[in-house]
This record gives C-alpha cells, structure tokens and sequence, in this order.
C-alpha cells in the first residue's frame, strides 16, 4: 500500500496550550530554557477491564514534530493576544525541533508505566510538543485499541470502519487509520483513502431505494451502474422481499447484501438459506448497525462474511482516549552543554506521582516465544534484556528516521498481539495481561 | 469576541463516505440524481438519562457546505482509484450546493424527533453532504451537551476548557468551540484562540517547577516574567508549603493557585483558610483534576473560583457522540423541476424506522414563558404554533445566509436552556425534559 498521496500539512504549532508557551517565556528570562531535558509519554492505567493498549498515531507525531512551526500569521497572533512576550516571539520564529524522540513503534502494545515515547532536547523545545503530541496518540491509541479488539473477535473475517460521520471530520481520518492499525481492511471515508492510502468501500444507502419509485428500480439502477458485484441494502422494506428482487435483478452472481437493522443474528441465517436457495450460494452477507466487539463475537457462528463499524470504533468502543501523559522525568541542572541529566518527579501526597529518570522498556519472551513480561528500568540495560528492548528511534537530532509505510505498523501489532499471552485477546474485563517490572 | 482571524479552510469534500459517491454514479445513469429531495437531521434518542441535546457546529457545517468542492487533485484521486465513473468525476467537477438548508440555530437545545437540520436540493446534491454535516454535528453537539451540564454545575464559577491532549488534535478545536457555546468561558488551546477568538489562557504545568533547582526558584521565574497576576501551581511537593512560598515570592496580590491533584474539596478549603491567613484573601482558587459536572457540582460549597475541565469534557461526559443521522424524507417522484416532493421512509421492521416528509418544530411557552412541549409536524404550521417556530433559513439557493458570531449562539444557549422546565438542569438521570408530539 501506498503511504498516501502528497496533501499539504498545516503548521501543528498552534496545536498547544497556552501554558507550554507561557512556562517557554520565564524559562527564558529564567535562563533554564536551555536545560537539557527529557519528557515521556506514558499512562497509569488501562482502561478498565482492558488487557493491553496499542500505540497508534507515532506516524502523525513525526509528522506534526516536522510541521511545527510559528509562521508570521501565527506569530501575529500571539502578539496581538499577548500570550507572550516580543523575546519569547523572536525565539518561537526560530523554532524548530533539534533533539530525540525514542519509542515504541507503531503498532505495538503496551501497559500501564510502558514508556511508550521518550522526547530528549531543552526544556524549551520539548516543553512545546506535549499538546500536539499527546492529541494524537491519545485518540489514534483509543481507536487503534477498540479496533484490535473487533478485530480479534471477527477473526479472519474483513472489518470495514464506517464511522466518520459519528466523530470530528478529521478525528475520522485519524480513526480510520489507527483501526487499519488494528486490524480494520478497509474504510467508508474518502479522506482516509486519499491521505494514507488505506482502501474505501461503499455503495449504497436506504436514501438510494427510497429515492427510486421502487426497490426494483434501485436495483436495477444499482446493479446497472456498479455491476453484479456491488453490495445491495436489503432492509429498507421487507428482508425477505427485497433478497428475491436482488437476486432476480443481480443474478446469482450477485457480490453481497448488506442488513443493517434487526437481529443480525436470525437475519443473517434466513437471508443465507434464502440466499443458498436461489442459487446465490458466493453471494456474501455483510452486517452493519451498531456493532462493537461483543455484538462481532455473538456473530462468529452466524453466516457474516463482513462488518462494518461505526461509533463504538471511533469512540474507542467505550474509551474514546488514553490517559496517556506527557512527564518531565530527567533534566541538567545548568544550561551547560553535556551537564548530565538528574532524575524528577512529581511527589506530592495527592497522587498522579510519576517514576523519575529516563527508562528503556524490554519484554522478554519464554521458550515458547510467549511474552513474559514487560521490565522497564533506568540505567544500565542488564544483558539478558538486551535483545527484547521495545524503543526505537523515531527522530535523531531533529531528524525524522522512524517513518514506515502504514502496512508495517500494522503487521507490527499482529504480530505484538500474537506474542502476548492466550488471555489478552479474551474479552472479558481483567487485567493487563503483562505484569510490569520496575527494575 | 471576533469569529476569528481568517484562515484557510482546506475543501471538506473528501469527508464523504464512498456510498455517497456511488449512489450518486447509480443516481446520475438511472436519470432519478435529480429528483428534488430533502434530507432531515434528527436524533431517536437522547444519551441514557440525558434531559436535553444541544445543537452545536451548525456555523461550522456552514464553512463545510461552502468549502465542498471538487479540486483536480481530489478528482484524480477518485479516477485512479476507480471510486466512481468518468460521467460522474465530470458532474464533480462542477459541484456547487446550490440548496436550501433550514435548521435549529446553533445554541438551540434539541429533543428526540426534533428536525435539527434539513436539506434540501436535488438528491445528487444533498446526498453528497451526508458524512461532513453528520461528522461536524454529532461531534460537536456531544460536546455543547456536556459542557452545558457543567455550566449549570457550576453556576457563575467561570469554566477553562483544557481537554486539547484528550483527543484528536483538531477535534480540540471544535470542541473548544462547542464547550464555549455550551457556557465555557476560556480555553487552552490555542488554535481554538486562533480559529474562532474564543480567549485563552494558561500559565504553568508540573514540568516548569521540576525543570528548576527549588519550587521557590520556580515560581520566582514565572512571577518575574508573568507578573504577580499569575496562577501558580501548588501541587507538585508539598501543598501547604508551596502556599506559603507562592504568597511569599508573589505576594497577597497574587492572581490564583492551582490544585491538580488529591481531594479537591478538602485541600480548597485548607488552601483557603491558609491563603486568607496569609494576607492573600483575593487570590484565586483554580481547580484542575479529572472533573466532570457531577464532580463540579460537588465542589459547589468548597471556596473555589474556577474549574479547568479536559477530558470529560472534550469526550462527552460519557457520550462522545450524538446519534444523529440524515434521512431522505421527501422527493419528486420525477426530475421536472417544480414536481411536488412525497412523504418517503424506510419501514422494515428490524427498527431504525423513521416519519417521511419534511418537518416543521415548534416550542411554545406557557404563561410563565416556560416552555411546554416539542411539537412537530408536516404540512400547515397551527396558526397558535407561528410564533414558536424553531427553524431558520442557513442556506438559500446555495447562499449561507445563517452565519453569525459565536456569543450569539452561545446567548441563545443560555436562554434557550433558561426556558426549559426546572427539572432540566438536574444532573441525575431522567427522561426527556420535554415531550415530542407530532401533529
């Protein structure tokens, strides 16, 4: 698959809160902009009951890492707002960042404490990525989460994400490229086919047969257009009517027919026998309303060739974002070039403390290739972990070096799920299926 | 407030599901893509225990209608990738709406079967514009509804919207946008400041005291360059200390402190006591941990002068997602112009069923000026019901005619929610606040 043809990407920079901007300012005056610093990306918990995340969105990171930048336009308007001062504004005209970011890559899963994204430059330039950064992971990581789920519980049959019009216009394209992460095949929304290249579906709606003077016509003028091998709706009036017309206009050769409303489950069965009666026998069933995890695995025995998901997918199937965070754990204690970086943490009694220091995460496997563990610890990496670290380079010295093709990532989490152990794919509540070891 | 700077709106045409597309290929070759038709915006539910729904994006729906069009990149990409015909790629190119939109003014509040939006135009042109109104509504309807909740939670406290890291990076925008329009009063993020004029603020976060050798070197930095106005942010080491410093380094005439962790409740009222103890008395309490409007409305008694709400807020509190949908309920049953449009809808019986032709909704008010029912109909308005009507012109004859500046629709909302029945504003679950009858 193609990476998506070229679409101009907007400066990311105003992607921030305020606050970013206004701690880079006395820093600044401060002189502590200039602290070497490092910044991670990690969550606390899973959602409840869910037995591991799925890093999605590190393709968008680096691409809005190299998109950030203060035009005169932007730069206007934090002058004409006073969000910051006119040396803070020299500085952000300049802006561009120079240091790491190391990672899981996309694709992979991860746990609670797994230090999934570790941005290592000054204080000030990495001080600046936490919005944009955490935006993105943590909505594409939600949807990518939901998606390995249905994708699981449909095993090898196609899922098809159809759920743009129940999200933001571009938090869809977003969704529909985390759910090809996880394991989705295709997608409803145009947009995601022309910017990452991911392959669209779609033929028609109840509009089209109401629109027609009768179901026969829609049909007819379906099939005429599209060809025997479209996808006809079949539930706009009676099922059972309508799977006779279908195949009376289409022939037996017709290529599916869609239901979407019922009892999926009994539907799907008369339509198949009636299907299988009228010769139809390669004729495929493709459900669509409403559909989550659950509802996909109640149909494992039905005669379902495809799904298609919509909200419960780009809402995260209950959990539409992560708690991923974005934590100070290490800095210098001058602006000296090569002073080295001390351990920081939040230690207040109310809670949301954080493991100082900067961590290197491995996971390693049994004899049966079956993961163990995943062991994140800071310093010295003991030996024996040395060939199961999770991070990678993403970006060195400002550089982007982690881009990869969509279809990586996604082979990526197959093959990450495949080596967790049997219950993480089970989907009942329980617990991360990986115990976490500090070390 | 300004609506904004101006920026560029990039074509919103590929925020379409493909089945648009084709039934629009079937539609043109079958001579019926011209049959004047009209779409209608409804809901059939309400999220459990919701009492009212709150339209929201309608301005922005009105940017996407004005922006869908057909550049040569977008066409080549649906030649090459076969989506539709050349017939087709060639009415594209030419795609202007040139329809008719009526609707709820944005700020309206809504109730299952009330007609949201309608669109109406040939079928080929309105089929188009399904996804993107459905994207824009459902997402930022989701938003303005929750954001309402904590609005009336908080009474007069102002709200800081803050969830930008919560979800996609330009959902953030529109949600920011929506929670204004539900009864925020701030944002963080700068791109919604940028976009839409809605004011920003934000000061500090965790990193910029650890970035610092002592929490008094940090709070000196941010007082000397933010001035004594600042708010400082208390909970990084220890509470009452940090108090005590802040009010030390700054002075009594410190702007605000914040609480980001613990128990929110008891630490606002120890922080109270300890600020008015030391002289700070008009210094400001803003609290900051995972709040949502039940967790709003408990803090109504603790001396709190502002809440920074995120993630509950930007994913709904609990519905991410409104279940909006478009429905074709009328058409010409041929493509002469002025042929008069019929009651269409589907009717199977596995549900999802809908009431054809096109609606009219009015809200009369009782002699309290409360309102008393959501009455909706087709055909002649009652003479009694003239005056209640809910529906404005947006669009007419592919001209926006309904856009107007943000505050108006936030006004509206504010008003509009005032006219409701008492019980609307209880947080606790319920039915509808009013009924839906149809005459």
């Amino acid at each position: 698959m193609e990476t998506g043809l070229p679409v101009a990407v907007p400066s990311t920079a105003l992607f921030t809160d305020q606050y970013e901007l206004t701690m880079l300012q006395a820093a600044l005056r401060a002189g502590t902009a200039e602290r070497r610093s490092a910044f991670e990306v990690f969550t606390r918990r899973l959602p409840e009951g869910r037995r591991y995340g799925v890093v999605a969105g590190t393709g968008r990171v680096l691409d809005a890492v190299e998109n950030f930048r203060f035009d005169d336009q932007l730069l206007d308007f934090l002058r004409e707002t006073r969000v910051v001062d006119e040396p803070t504004l020299r500085w952000l005209a300049d802006y561009r960042f120079t240091g790491d970011i190391v990672g899981y890559p996309e694709g992979e899963v991860y746990f609670p404490g797994s230090p999934i994204l570790r941005v290592e430059g000054t204080f000030a330039e990495c001080v600046l990525l936490e919005t944009v950064i955490l935006s993105i992971l943590n909505h594409d990581s939600a949807v990518a989460a939901a998606a390995s789920r249905m994708a699981v519980a449909a095993a090898d049959r196609p899922l098809i994400e159809m759920g743009a019009r129940r999200t933001h216009e571009l938090g869809a394209v977003a969704a529909a490229r985390a759910a090809y992460v996880g394991g989705f095949d295709t997608t409803s929304d145009l947009a995601a086919g022309f910017r990452y290249g991911i392959p669209t579906v779609g033929t028609s709606a109840h509009a089209f047969t109401l629109l027609h003077d009768t179901e026969r016509d829609a049909f007819t003028a379906q099939v005429e257009s599209l060809g025997q091998g479209t996808t006809l709706l079949v539930d706009t009036y009676d099922v059972a009517e309508a799977v006779r017309t279908a195949v009376e206009v289409a022939g037996p050769d017709l290529g599916a027919v869609r239901i979407d409303s019922g009892d999926l489950l009994l539907v799907a069965h008369r339509v198949r026998r009636q299907l299988d009666e009228l010769g139809a026998d390669r004729t495929r069933i493709v459900v669509t309303s409403d559909l989550d995890e659950y509802a996909i695995a109640s149909l494992a025995a039905a005669p379902v060739d495809a799904y298609g998901v919509g909200t419960q997918l780009v809402t995260g199937s209950g959990h539409p974002t992560c708690s991923m965070v974005y934590k100070l754990v290490a800095r210098a204690d001058s602006e000296t070039p090569g002073a080295p970086l001390r351990a920081v943490a939040k230690r207040s009694t109310g809670g949301k403390t954080s493991l100082g220091g900067a961590k290197w995460a491995a996971r390693p496997l049994d004899a049966g290739g079956v993961a163990e563990a995943e062991v994140v610890g800071t310093g010295e990496v003991p030996p024996e972990l040395a060939g199961h670290l999770l991070q990678v380079q993403l970006v060195d010295r400002g550089t982007v070096v982690g881009r990869e093709p969509l279809d990586t990532a996604r082979e990526r989490h197959r093959a990450a799920r495949a080596r967790l152990p049997m219950s993480a794919t089970q989907l009942s509540r329980g617990e991360p299926v990986l115990p976490v070891e500090h070390v």
